[in-house]
């Protein structure tokens, strides 16, 4: 896809620019608009024919999307914002502020106006919140034949017509959904439900999160999913490219969550230095006050630090093995969940997994805990003292306890903030190597009190 | 969806639950066998519908498929594969041993055959091992209604419809691609061409890497993206459900990469205890032969470490935070580079990022930990001893210190795996916490020996 066109865009002018790249794929002249400041994207997209503009401003991809509507002259932006597909619309509405808002919602055809503002009352997180009201239904009394009719009269204007909802007409409700396959496929003179297959549609209710509709579509295999009030009447539908871009941006939020801190909201060649500090710094301030914690521990020590320096020496080493083993169940957990491999009730099952598998690697790494202190004390790489054995043996009990520690807190903190309304996701992982941490030094300091007391300390 | 016939399944004969759940949806039924030993779940399957065993044989979140197929009756086992969609067949091979996988490739009907035998030749990655040959195409010189006609005839045994590949039939090379929706609304008579887009179609190699498919399928929001070779012949096709699954497995791996661990190739839930604790073990005794590094450097300063027991105290908050702002880093750009926001090329702008960055940030912490001490101090909660102002001095830029190395040298590791072929998510977060944990004790007591020689030290 590379092209010269595209690649020498940035030092021309704008109305230039405009021509050049006007015979390329909407997704393509997003890719040179996310290099433009918001300023210039405007004056491009002002350039642009406007069936492009259009088609451009409907791709998700494009980072200035708000700016730009705002930008327009309003008369632009009102053809614009006519033909667009609703659900972009809404979405980049999301993020235009009132009273700004309420003045672009007024340019909207009447009808439009409407389901916007319908749309836009729908939590962020919904299914309703990612739908489109540009949807085909039937009523369940045509025929195929009327139905394909009807498609070739509609099909500019809605967002898919490979899903086709066939209503009861009495009452309104959902009956059916047909797919255009077998609607292609089918006798013209048969009835629509004959193309129907048997069983009642997959639907999700708009108040659901939207992760529900990536669930439903991922799991049938399906190209859009309706979205339904209580009653059963159709408000609109998710597809398919709608769940593929969710995907894309959870999985974003995921990674970054999991690595302790919040979610960007832009990409990280976008975002404000002083706007991606401050995202940082909420955690990483967070997560220092609870290792604090760390530091009031060793205190508690201070005797025991100050008759067996030796100890000292192997606390990096078993706090980290704590914090490794939690990390590792932690991100086995949180994809469980997210999964739906586990249930909340399940957590005991997991827990009585946990343990076993944490005294196993624990073990593992006891041993070779003391066998790397024993191999340096013999081969006289280091003088653990005279007590090295039962150093060698407090490190290695210390590691078993640690890390058994951790593979349990980690894989029961996720179901902890599952069950507390959190995302499980959400900084799991750095809370529990803060946890482990703070008792990984509490256990260390135990296991040396039993072990050598009367020798070392 | 819930169910009764479905949730009571577990204590009955196999035949009994297979006439129970027969006219269930087939990933619901899947989601019944997979509560199922393999051997429970094949004899199942044998008993259910052959037309429902092949759809349910179909998803690809059934976990006993392999076994399944080596487990029915050949002659039970030929019937279905002869119905199931070649790409699932692929799959399924590919997790079966030789010499049952050639003794079951021979029960395809012939065409078949040729066709599995060479999608099993791609390596597991790559798009071509997740295509589907089972695609429409026609000749440029055929009208819209010999397209709409041939689709009617062969529609049951593709895998879409929707996406209609057109070729000039003189070479055999892909010149358009074409949706149903188009035709559907096209004039029928028109050449099949007056439906396509005024542009080159996009297509993906077939030795390409499948996050490449799955990049195409997301931007340019396709239903399908071809498969082609070298000289434009078209191999297969990749289906948007495809891509689906690809990114719910890869979202796992890259969580449970992350997490420090290989990745399991099994659910949770499914996997035996003892491979689980395997994959585990590798990666955390990895870990903790980088990790003894800590205690090597740590013996290094065994004088200063006797001298001033009191330095101890704030070694896990010092390794921690850098070890946190390692991983904010690493996450980000781990997300960045999945996402083509930034280049290999674009390292050195990403260092000059992190710099200023880590240095803010190490600062506010820096602030904060001088704060603590001097309060625990100064409030009689602890007693730091005479020379607590240069105690806390070291501790803030200690801080400043670490994380700005944690900072930087997390944004980079991405790249320096991803330069040496690696997988940016592979276990970057850990290895950065390892890194960060050794050369933070020793930016710790560099800084430590500056401000406290001929005081503590």
């Amino acid at each position: 896809m590379k092209n010269d066109n595209i690649e020498d865009a940035a030092e021309l002018a704008p109305r230039d620019i405009a021509a050049r790249i006007a015979r390329e794929l909407a997704p393509d002249i997003v890719d040179v608009l996310n290099t433009q400041d918001a300023e210039e994207a405007t004056e491009v997209m002002a350039a642009l024919p406007r069936d492009k503009a259009v088609e451009v401003l409907d791709q998700p991809g494009l980072e200035h999307g708000p700016a730009i509507i705002e930008g327009l002259p309003r008369d632009v932006a009102a053809a614009i914002l006519a033909l667009m597909s609703l659900d972009r619309v809404v979405d980049i509405f999301h993020e235009i502020e009132e009273p700004v808002r309420q003045e672009l919602t007024a340019l909207l055809p009447p009808e439009a106006r409407q389901s916007v503002k319908e749309l836009l009352a729908y939590p962020e997180d919904s299914a309703g919140a990612i739908m489109t009201t540009e949807f085909v239904s039937v009523p369940s009394t045509w025929s195929i034949a009327d139905v394909l009719h009807h498609i070739r009269m509609v099909e500019r204007s809605r967002e898919t017509v490979y899903a086709v909802y066939v209503m009861d007409p009495a009452r309104n409700v959902l009956v059916q959904a047909v797919s255009l396959r077998r609607l292609v496929a089918g006798d013209p003179h048969a009835s629509v439900l004959t193309a129907a297959p048997q069983r009642k549609p997959v639907s999700v209710r708009a108040a659901a999160p939207r992760s529900e509709a990536v669930r439903l579509i991922s799991k049938y295999d399906l190209l859009a999913v309706p979205v339904v009030d209580g009653r059963g009447h159709i408000l609109g539908i998710v597809t398919v490219d709608d769940v593929i871009d969710a995907m894309v941006e959870r999985q974003t939020e995921e990674v970054q969550r999991f690595g302790g801190m919040e979610a960007l909201d832009e990409p990280y060649t976008e975002i404000s230095f002083w706007r991606m500090v401050q995202k940082r710094a909420g955690w990483l301030c967070a997560l220092f006050f609870s290792e604090m914690l760390t530091a009031s521990a060793m205190q508690g020590y201070e005797n025991e630090l100050a008759k067996a320096v030796v100890l000292t020496l192997f606390i990096p080493l078993i706090m980290s093995s704590g914090g490794n083993s939690g990390s590792q169940a932690t991100s086995l957990l949180i994809r469980a969940i997210a999964l739906q491999q586990v249930r909340l009730k399940d957590w005991w099952r997991v827990a009585l997994r946990e343990l076993p598998a944490g005294l196993v690697l624990g073990g593992i790494l006891g041993v070779i805990g003391i066998v790397r202190i024993g191999t340096w004390q013999v081969m006289g790489i280091y003088d653990y003292g005279e007590h090295w054995r039962l150093l060698a043996l407090t490190v290695g009990l210390a590691l078993v306890g640690v890390v058994t520690f951790g593979s349990v807190a980690g894989s029961l903190l996720p179901f902890v903030l599952k069950r507390a309304g959190f995302d499980p996701a959400a900084a799991s992982a750095p809370f529990v190597a803060t946890l482990v941490d703070v008792t990984g030094l509490v256990i260390y300091f135990s296991v040396a009190a039993l072990i050598l007391r009367g020798t070392l300390l």
